[in-house]
This record gives structure tokens, C-alpha cells and sequence, in this order.
């Protein structure tokens, strides 16, 4: 099951909801979750950093005060899953280079823990993540990653870059425009932080459709099975 | 995509064959290959390791001959695939810990290399893998993985056991009695080292058949867009 997860405060609340869902999921140990690559803004500069606040002035014409209230939403909102948020002072730029870090995070089963410490820094914490190679070095070493592995990703903006792309071309083939979305089983969306209810239900259904196999070949089949290996010299 | 595949002999061909295939695909690099476990003989003692002509003589009543002439057909499956295979004095034991160590290798994302490796030092070289923790380590190590982390795992017979058994349930209930078991997409089964061309044809048939997802809850989402996150204050 594959969740497409960026860094979006809803992604931040709707893992948490996905994880309460999953936590109380009788097969959860058979699930899988991988996370996905998916830039709001793709072709952003690296240095291009602006106040949160600003950015959401400017895309929905909120008054300022209009946009802290939506800040302080939010805040509410993760509180409800005991996530720490910081409403005020927080700011936005290009996560590119992050998601390169979490396609090396993967290589090494550290991805899960990355996401996990990048949505802690720029959502909980006070220091900016955007455009500071030294503090993503200091959160991907935390996650557990080699330092020298990082800082060569970092140096370099083509590794991983094929594997971003890649994912936003997926995402964009099964219909997802916004973020989260949770993929399951390649066959089930489910668009936004929902309820810990909906990914329980989705859950439920993925897993009560898992149909059986189609055989692709049929006869004889070279193969080994409880009694001994197939050997029929000379057919 | 997930094939179940296992240190057998048609799975060391199988492997090959079903590489031939996805190197001509087109997608390939949409596809994602895992290793599952699959042991053929679950209950059997580390200790137990015998030459492979007495257990294929054992098991199927042949003469000794007609053993030895199927592991020369045998190795001449593999040479039309480019590998090596002995097929004189090799030996046959439990595959339980390497299933084990496999699972490891996954966590660093060295599964590939290490089956590769375990293929090699079990069908091509001349020492034994069984029941030689020194060899399982000394491979181990030259896929990639950390030595201390591969003793820790060979000395607690514990660890990744639920995981080897978890995929041994699974490929029950996917109706895998044989390895090598490929599954696509967990909605096409291919058993045995069958022809590359029936690979490609699985591999186009199940990509073709990609279908738009469901979506699972309507209305409103608590997501972020190109044009930024929904925030509704008091909603």
C-alpha cells in the first residue's frame, strides 16, 4: 500500500490520522508504506524561502489575520493527533532536495524516519528547513543515514532527481493533483487528511477485495516444490 | 511487483529469465522487485545438510545417473544464461537463515545483491553455504551489509523469523506450493523459470491493466494544491 505523503501541514496531521488507522488494523503487519515523491511547487529555486504567512496571502488573498487563523487551525488540528505545531513564523520554499534525501532514506530503510524528522522540523520546531544544507545533513545523519552519502546527494542536484520525477509522473497518472494521497493496493485513493475512520475503512476494503492470482503460463512449470525440483533431462 | 523467489535451482534460472524480460520492458523502471521467502523445507536442521545427489536420489527413487543427468540439464539451463553452475558435489540444507539475513538486506535496500550473492556461492562455487555462519557473513558483508548487524542476526534465531514466516503465509495464501512464484501487481502469478517471453507478456499484460483508482471518501479534503493547503478556520 503506497501513500503519496509530502511536506504539507496536512500531510503532517493526515500521516499521524493514517498511522492510528494502521495502528488498529488486525493486518498491519502486512501492510507496506511507502512514501512518495510530490512538489506543490515544482520548479521552485532552492533560495526562493518566503514566511508562510506570506505565501498564503498571496494565493488565497487572505487578509493576514484571515491566514493566522488558518495557521492556528491547523495547530488545533495536530494538537488533536499530539503532534506539536508551530503557528507562528514558519516559512516555505523548495523541498526538492528533501525528496532526494528520502529516495537515498529508502535505499537504506530510513525513509519512514526521515519524513518523520523533516515534518518534526519544519512544522514543530524553530528552526527553517528550506535552503540549509548543514541542517538537512544534521536531520538525515539523525534519521540514520551516512553523513558523507547525504552530503553527496546534496552536492549533487541530478542524484535522485530521475526518481523524484519519476514518482510525480506516477502521482499525476493515478489522478492525484493535491496532497496527501494514499494509494492502496494500486487500486483505492483516498484524497486528504480524512478521518483516522476513512483509512480505516479503506484499509478494511483493500484488504477484504484482495482477489486471487491469474495464472499467466500454464503446463508443466520448471520449478522446485516440497517434494524436490522438476528434472526431466533431455525434454 | 513481487515475486516470491527461493535458492533453488529454477530460481536461480528463473531469476535470470525474469531479468532478460524486464531489462527489454519498457517501464522498467516503474517496476519495483522484491524477494520473498520460501523455504521448501521449513522444519529442517541447520545441521541437516547432505549431498544434493542422495536427496534427489531420495526423493524422486531415481538411480544416481539419472540424478547426476538432471543436474547436468540443469547446468545447461543456466549456461544459456550466462551463469555458472556446478554441477558435481554441491549440498543441500536449511536456506532458514539466509531467508533471515535476506530480510536484513531489505532494511538497507542490499536484498537484490545478496540473493545474487547467495545464488552465486550456492550454484557456482565450490564451498558449501550451509550451516557455515563464517560464509554466510563473509557474503553478507560483500552485498553491502554491516558485519556486526549480520552476527547479531545469525546468533538470535529470532530475528526476521516472523518476517520469513509471515511471506511463507502469504505465499500460501497466494497458492505458491513451488518456487520460483512471481506475482504482478498481487493479481497475476507466474510459477516457474518459464521462458523471458512469458515474463514480458506478464509484465505487459499487468501493466496495460493499470486501472484509475477508486477514490474512497467524497467531499472536501484537508489537503494542499498547486494553489496551496485548504485551511478553513471554525469549520
Amino acid at each position: 500500500m503506497v501513500p503519496l505523503v509530502h511536506g504539507c501541514p496536512w500531510c503532517y496531521v493526515g500521516k499521524a490520522r493514517f498511522e492510528r488507522a494502521l495502528a488498529a488494523f488486525p493486518h498491519r503487519d502486512a501492510v507496506e508504506v511507502v512514501h512518495r515523491s510530490f512538489e506543490l511547487d515544482p520548479g521552485r529555486a532552492k533560495d526562493d524561502v518566503q514566511p508562510v504567512l506570506t505565501v498564503l496571502t498571496k494565493k488565497y488573498g487572505m487578509s493576514e489575520a484571515q491566514a493566522q487563523a488558518g495557521e492556528d487551525d491547523l495547530g488545533t488540528r495536530a494538537a488533536a493527533e499530539g503532534l506539536a505545531y508551530r503557528t507562528r513564523g514558519r516559512d516555505h520554499g523548495s523541498t526538492f532536495d528533501m525528496h532526494r534525501l528520502l529516495h537515498l532514506a529508502k535505499e537504506h530503510g530510513r525513509q519512514d524516519e526521515l519524513v518523520q524528522r523533516l515534518y518534526r522540523a519544519n512544522f514543530a520546531e524553530e528552526r527553517s528547513v528550506f535552503n540549509d544544507d548543514e541542517r538537512l545533513v544534521g536531520i538525515a545523519v539523525g534519521a540514520g543515514l551516512d553523513e558523507a552519502a547525504v552530503r553527496a546527494v546534496l552536492a549533487d542536484p541530478r542524484a535522485y532527481a530521475d526518481e523524484v520525477r519519476a514518482d510525480e509522473r506516477e502521482a499525476a497518472q493515478l489522478g492525484a493533483t493535491g496532497v496527501p494521497f494514499f494509494v492502496l493496493d494500486r487500486k483505492y485513493g483516498v484524497s486528504g487528511a480524512q478521518p483516522a475512520e476513512v483509512f480505516e475503512r479503506a484499509l478494511t476494503q483493500a484488504w477484504g477485495e484482495r482477489a486471487p492470482l491469474t495464472p499467466v503460463a500454464d503446463g508443466a512449470a520448471d520449478a522446485c516444490g516440497p517434494d524436490g525440483c522438476a528434472v526431466e533431462p533431455g525434454r
